[in-house]
């Protein structure tokens, strides 16, 4: 049976965007339960839902329940609910799908790989959605749910989903951090940042055709200790950026010199 | 008087791409010098240029010098010219204007900021490109030149230039790291990849409206220490990426600890 009423424990981000994809998809969001009415009413109007701040209000004759809260308080909230059978999942990279097991018989983890904003609408037709079910049926009904959404849907263990989780780390909140230091160093020049944006936008553009280990570049890659010197007596009044453009690079230049054929070259990327 | 013959000096990754695209805006490359015949002879195929590896051969009769060769080369190969009044500029972002002071009376800097390949072609219409000039009319006659092939062109001095390629090492490859450091954790839980090609991409495209400071997220930023002590605890069997997730995530934290709002808000990006 296709699943047509959810209801959200929680508003934040991944709940905004997700309800109003779900909404999109004609399904029904019944309530938006958040602790804070502002928020639980924000979202509520956007997707034409109850908002409640009372779980005890929790409408028990929805098809999903969807808790997207912070990661630390998914398996709190899971142990005040009571929903019998009725299938209920998380969105979260990092906890694992028993961690909602007092909520149902019937739960799971229903969890799409992507930064989330409040207001940026996302696009979730291309966007990976990793499913895990507490049993087959519900595997299916999270995958069918996932189709309805996206072309991307995969069957992710919980073990799975914590790497994915840690590469997402590095590959997302690390680069976007080196974004940043990228910034501040241009800050020190007075030239503005959208100098960079080009050269961000394709370095992320490059690895769709080609597996990252392929397209490295730069001083640190290439062994060129005068770039490396000259840089580092530039940053040499800038601690912070000194010392992680030596770790960085120090990192770049010892795994090249360990792994010097690509260690996933017999699998080509997609 | 407009730029129409081109030398290119070098025949590496930059001189491939600005090659091609200056052929593309009718520009005539008479010839392509390089050490080695089969780099030369490959892109003065493209670009329908002589291929020469004896600088001796070099024509005086073109209107511009390209000296695009690796960085550590490029004031040794500028020694070796005497061009008398013909304008002459290198391509590089860590090489200062006046070590190819001995090849000219009239030298510069033609330094497009962007991640270079062979094959891939580039579209340089938004590509940033910084000029420099030995003197007004050299700039002037550089920056017309770049504005025939981009809309982005910019004076940018020597001192600039120096921080503008620092900024792209954090920017392009130390981003491409992280995005290699994340395919490898992939590799761990045997997950493919390209799981993570649509984040990668929104996070380089968030920052075109936004300051990167504005967009950060993860763990680290929110000092959430269980996740990051989850993750740890799965990366203790791989040091380097323990290392490097350890020491990157104290720097986020540290930095956001003692930057509450960001340094760069008065100037709205663009």
């Amino acid at each position: 049976m296709a699943i047509k009423e959810i209801v959200f424990i929680g508003a934040g981000r991944v709940a905004t965007q997700l309800g109003l994809t779900l909404r999109e998809k004609n399904k029904t969001i019944v309530q938006v339960y958040s602790r804070s009415l502002k928020s639980a009413s924000d979202l509520a109007q956007q997707v034409n839902a109850k908002a409640i701040t009372d779980l005890s209000l929790l409408s028990m004759e929805a098809d999903l329940y969807i808790i997207s809260v912070v990661d630390d308080a998914i398996k709190d909230i899971a142990a005040q609910l009571q929903l019998g059978h009725k299938l209920v999942v998380h969105t979260s990279g990092s906890v694992s799908m028993n961690s909602i097991n007092k909520a149902s018989q019937n739960f799971g983890v229903f969890y799409p790989l992507q930064t989330f904003d409040k207001k940026k609408r996302v696009d979730f037709t291309k966007l990976p959605i990793c499913v895990e079910g507490s049993n087959a049926e519900v595997e299916s009904e999270l995958f069918a749910l996932g189709r309805e959404l996206s072309e991307d849907v995969r069957m992710i263990s919980s073990g799975q989903r914590l790497f994915i989780h840690i590469a997402a780390v590095y590959a997302c909140n690390f680069s976007n951090f080196m974004y940043l230091m990228g910034a501040e160093i241009l800050e020190f020049a007075k030239v503005d940042f959208d100098i960079l944006i080009p050269l961000i936008q394709e370095t992320a553009h490059k690895i769709s055709g080609n597996h990252p280990y392929n397209v490295q570049t730069g001083p640190a890659l290439r062994g060129d200790k005068l770039t490396m010197q000259k840089h580092l007596e530039i940053l040499k009044d800038h601690p912070e950026k000194f010392d992680m453009y030596k770790n960085i690079s120090r990192f770049i230049t010892n795994y090249f010199t360990t792994h010097t054929t690509n260690p996933a070259s017999e699998k080509p990327t997609k």
